[in-house]
């Protein structure tokens, strides 16, 4: 089978790429040929199959990214929540207007004759309001308070539609915040959850701004590649029109994070400085506290690994590189 | 106050127009200019105000259609269901690309110094699925099965997060199936559900391609233009971010319209012609049959008055004028 990943360089792409090129299998079936699209070119696995690197922007999207035979496309590219909410214009294009040429690209395949392409689109948690008493069912509505979940929500309902109407076959996966991201801080306001864990782990402080009992609806990236992978192969017929998801994410406190780093390391929580940040709280604060997720679990999405597992997987996958790549001691 | 209407030359757009004109008012302000935007320029009613007729493509909005110092906005201008679900790109393009380019005008606006609009835009009922057993509440999702209903829920999004972002104050009307229309049969799915009622007073037969149990969510013209006009005016702070309304219609079966019609002119109904079409009553069936409308009763919008009043109201404004227009004896 033929693989598209729109989003191939980024955190999620890469790892999604190096999955199949380690295993060259996606749903039973063996991968023929992979091809990665980003801003610029991604890096391309070694695999016993052709991997195919392309730059471009996706609003743009060049008829090679999804080429003709193509089974399946993760559409993984956007601008994040920090960078729509800076710049309208620019979420606008990649997150609506790059939605539409997926669209387009997988409608001029089916009308060249082709079947549609699976397509695995990772909407976000982001696109719910709700708030800390929030624990959603899979009938809640969608009530953004970020440009970055009002286009995430909107893309949603194009693919649908798309798939309603046979240019594709589309599982939205609504990916929960995605702890431990290797790398470093940044001005996301997401950022902190990932921080208190892993620049502990580095021997470097981080900060937190909102209270030990701030509950968070969580996944890890294993369980994000997991469900990626899964939802490019379940039958989605049972999905009807309601192409979106909900997934079996953790609902934890801060508190219970920060636990849990202290039992994969001792003592390494004291390097967590609490310094209560108004602006971050009331960001994060509209996020709903966690999700049943029945409809997800039902189609065979695996529940997320607890919190020390979880640690203990960025511990064995990610420290080491990312002490490597800042150039820490 | 400045008011533009945007498809002021369709159906509600120009009753709008005219009711502005006749009364010079709008939530108890003064009208000083009318705006009034259409593919073709809409017709100029005689106003105490200076009345501005624009013809133009609503994705490549001009200007002059929203001019600075606009205080209202009504945004009827789409494609309808029938004709977006035939034309998959037009509809694309008029009922997205569209409010893209009513967002970045209101935006425009703003950025140079004025007041964000208040922007009162329709959607409608076909937004949402459930079909024949749903009486759907506020809180219920959309989960579209049009290509019309999509990109209205999408457009949606797009207005609230505007609001949200300062550029303008959205109020989504989500309208019931109007009935009864004037005019002709047109490409919408619903027409027939002011077919079985305006052609046999015409003296013509009408076509009803769905059984007389079904049921259907109306509202009538003059309701439709009530609340229209009532969107206009509110305090919209009540809405927080969603912006959506639910519109109190009547819930009612065909058989209630068709007896309403005989109860206004007695046998008019047996110019009703039973001829199932499983295209229409596929399209139609998805649509809910009811709303509980509580958050819209609350925040003043009034319920629709019943059906023989609705067929009565039909007689009295609109059937002489459409028995003119389509040159009937």
């Amino acid at each position: 089978m033929k693989v598209s990943i729109l989003g191939g360089g980024g955190f999620l792409g890469r790892r999604v790429a190096e999955r199949l090129a380690a295993s060259g299998m996606l749903g039973g079936r063996a991968v023929t040929g992979l091809t990665l699209f980003d801003i610029a070119a991604p890096p391309c696995p070694a695999a016993g199959f052709a991997v195919n690197g392309i730059a471009g922007d996706i609003a743009a999207l060049p008829a090679a990214a999804i080429p003709p035979g193509t089974d399946v496309v993760f559409h993984l590219a956007a601008v994040v929540s920090a960078a729509a909410e800076a710049d309208y214009e620019l979420g606008r294009r990649v997150n609506l207007r790059g939605t539409d040429a997926v669209i387009d690209a997988c409608r001029a395949l089916v009308a060249a004759g082709g079947r549609p392409p699976r397509v695995v689109f990772t909407s976000s948690v982001a696109s719910f309001s709700g708030g800390q008493a929030a624990m959603l069912d899979d009938a809640a509505r969608q009530v953004p308070a970020n440009s970055y979940g009002a286009q995430k929500a909107a893309a949603e309902l194009l693919l649908a539609d798309a798939t309603r109407r046979g240019f594709m076959d589309a599982v939205s996966l609504r990916l929960p915040t995605i702890i431990v991201r290797p790398g470093r801080p940044n001005k996301a306001a997401s950022s902190f959850f990932s921080a208190i864990v892993r620049e502990p782990l580095l021997g470097l402080e981080a900060e937190l701004p909102v209270p030990d009992d701030f509950k968070v609806w969580v996944g890890s990236p294993n369980s994000a590649v997991a469900w990626l992978l899964h939802a490019a192969a379940i039958d989605s017929r049972p999905l009807g029109l309601d192409r979106s998801l909900n997934l079996p994410g953790l609902s934890v406190t801060v508190g219970a994070i920060i636990a849990a780093l202290d039992q994969v390391r001792q003592g390494a929580s004291a390097r967590v400085v609490r310094r209560p940040d108004p602006a971050i709280a009331a960001i994060v604060g509209g996020w709903p506290a966690g999700f049943t997720a029945a409809r997800a679990r039902a189609l065979g999405f695996a529940p997320n690994e607890g919190l020390v597992d979880l640690v203990r997987a960025f511990v064995a996958d990610d420290l080491e590189a990312t002490r490597r790549d800042r150039a820490l001691p």
